[in-house]
């Protein structure tokens, strides 16, 4: 199974590479470009069948390593 | 508008980054964690209305900042 998991920073939460890309981007010429965040995206090959344990998994994966739950939030994709 | 820009390695470039997060899984009990791939999404409040002038919008703006199209795919998703 496929599982992609998206890493944001929490909306409250200032993002300066995401307000770089916005800057940099207005300065390209694209005028019409408001607020800009980057987060991360990992995409994980994994060896598991059954949805949910799939799903729990990735959970305690997040909470372990992949995203700092203090400043980020995460979302699971499975596929 | 909000768009997700998703920008990956493509799949013959080594990626150092997702072969450490998953040997770090590996090494926090998660053995059934297959191959890692890591990459970028970046969220863009974009002030327009109509779909095809925003993807076209978008293209350019990876084509010029956002991703290394020698190395990257991107993605780019409306909603």
């Amino acid at each position: 199974m496929k599982a992609r998991v998206t890493v944001m920073l929490k909306s409250g939460v200032l993002d300066p590479q995401g307000k770089a890309i916005g800057q940099s981007l207005n300065r390209l010429g694209f005028a019409n470009v408001g607020d800009v965040r980057q987060g991360k995206v990992i995409e994980i090959e994994l060896d598991e069948t059954d949805q949910s344990r799939a799903r729990a998994k990735l959970s305690e994966m997040c909470e372990k390593l992949l995203a700092n739950t203090v400043i980020e939030n995460y979302a699971i994709e499975l596929r």
